[in-house]
């Protein structure tokens, strides 16, 4: 008998800040699995602020979405049939094949997770995409030093908490930066000495200096804007700017002007590079490895903010851009 | 009997645009050297960009300039008299004492100019801090590959032409950008493929499309402000942005906003960082070995502006902040 699902597809492009109205749950009639194929029943799905530029018609790193297509987003999920030698129903896959609540696929893009003991949407979390991107771009362009003061924008969110915690891992100082004094309260509880609540401090310049007097040697960027020009005016000589995303101006309609201070990247000989994770893929295994000790050691801590079904995931990505969000944003399926 | 000699003091601090009021000739006289002192007579004096920041009273990576006294900067003169074992009369020697026509100093902080056949001013230009101020970043940062499309801004500066210079030899192809059409001519007189006349290009983003419609993989940044955006807007994936100076933004009485564009550092994996000659000092010895050998074989030319005597050092100083000069900007003294 053939079994119905669900997706969210984009209905219109956002202009500005996405609005639900940008969005639809739609109901599609699933295939019988053909050889090679398997079916797929979602159990939680990965709701991200880097999905908002795939909304753009433009040229970028991956394809625009499409009007009327499924948004693509990974997800963790259970196999229910299968036609393909390496998967038995029962098996847990992690998938990057659209928000849906089951889906059918050729069984070649799908990755089996590891037998471990953490919970399986740790593989779209701490373990995953996020834990991923902090952990390379933290070693690989911060180049942690102990002692080394470590500031951190969007701290709360699921990338900025784990770089807060391996930045403390590798005897670094850490002052976050976040948009309540609940996630910073969290992020104490995690061993961050500093924190700052952008929404509340008024002047985050003198809010950031108090909270760094010496200075700053790795800013972790997710937020760009006026944290970036903060950034730049505490840095210390030589610091690392690891450029992971600029949350505040994803949004923008019009260009939003640059830093005012860019000149310090000369005064201070300061190292600025962005990248997307797949540029470090060459880290994976240690990530892996490392990250899943961590994890099972308790020396790394993952928040989660909930959204449950699929008709909530658009809610759950609008939530993203208004700090709705501790730690990792998923939906729940069932 | 008792010399006299002339320097250039910093009279008041230059508010935006540097004048000629900021500056002042003085006599002095000079007293007899003693043990372990020199005696020299400056036969050129370097006049650079980066000496506009020391006017700042403000922290920065060397002390600022102190009002009535000497500025600082690079000269090349004669050991007229020596009570040095290291220096005899005639020998020529690098000194970074200050804008003078003649000095008594201790023997420590001079160099010996190697025996070479290229002429002496060379060492304040393409074989001083300009050159391997190129050189070394050039290298360390841009990381050139045989086939890259490299940018570079105040391509005819001191620096910048040298920039071009080594791209060429490095197999790059090069698009210039610089303030007159002659400026351009001598560029492409030394293998520069495409120039842009940014006082007179109209649109500079389209200008620098149509000059590397393919994109840039390397920018070198001599001029910041719309330069930089434009570098950003056509920067391919994982392009390095060698931050060598900001010269458009030097004189600004209020900050500028920084390029709208800055989301690109993430999507585009853009390296962007900021030096001092100094960091490079590693690479001194082979910086020297290898340019020596492209001046003596023709490979690196280099084109001097050359103001007559000390007084008009402020005047040749002045002029770089309007484009008068191509090529290196000195002083000749006699």
């Amino acid at each position: 008998m053939a079994e119905k699902a669900h997706e969210i597809r984009l209905k219109s492009r956002p202009v500005g800040m996405p609005k639900a109205e940008n969005f639809e749950l739609a109901e599609v009639t699933l295939p019988e699995p053909k050889d090679g194929e398997v079916l797929v029943r979602n159990m939680w799905m990965s709701v991200d602020p880097y999905m908002r530029g795939r909304m753009y018609d433009r040229p970028s790193y991956v394809p625009p979405f499409q009007i009327g297509e499924a948004l693509q987003g990974g997800a963790v999920g259970r196999i229910e049939k299968s036609n393909d030698a390496r998967f038995k129903p029962g098996d847990l896959v992690e998938s990057f094949l659209g928000w849906r609540d089951a889906f059918v696929s050729s069984a070649a893009p799908l990755t089996k997770l590891p037998a471990s003991n953490v919970p399986p949407q740790a593989f779209l979390g701490v373990l995953g995409m996020p834990g991923m991107t902090a952990y390379t771009s933290f070693h690989r362009i911060g180049d942690p030093k102990p002692g080394n003061v470590v500031f951190v924008s969007g701290a709360a969110g699921a990338v900025g908490a784990t770089v807060c915690q391996i930045a403390k891992i590798r005897e670094c100082s850490v002052v976050a930066s976040a948009g309540s004094d609940a996630k910073l309260a969290w992020l104490k509880s995690v061993g961050v000495e500093a924190g700052v609540n952008y929404k509340t401090c008024g002047d985050l310049l003198k809010a950031v200096q108090a909270a760094a007097p010496k200075g700053i040697d790795i800013y972790f960027d997710n937020v760009g804007g006026e944290h970036l020009e903060v950034a730049l005016e505490v840095a210390r000589p030589f610091a690392r700017f690891i450029e992971c995303g600029m949350i505040s101006i994803y949004n923008d309609e019009k260009p939003t002007p640059g830093p005012r201070n860019m000149a310090y990247i000369v005064g201070k000989r300061i190292k600025m590079q962005g990248f997307i994770v797949s540029d470090f893929i060459d880290m994976r295994e240690q990530f892996l490895t490392e990250m899943t000790q961590w994890v099972l050691d308790g020396r790394v801590k993952s928040e989660e903010t909930i959204e449950n079904g699929i008709a909530n995931a658009p809610k759950a990505f609008l939530n993203l851009f208004t700090g709705g969000n501790t730690g990792k944003m998923l939906v729940k399926l069932d």
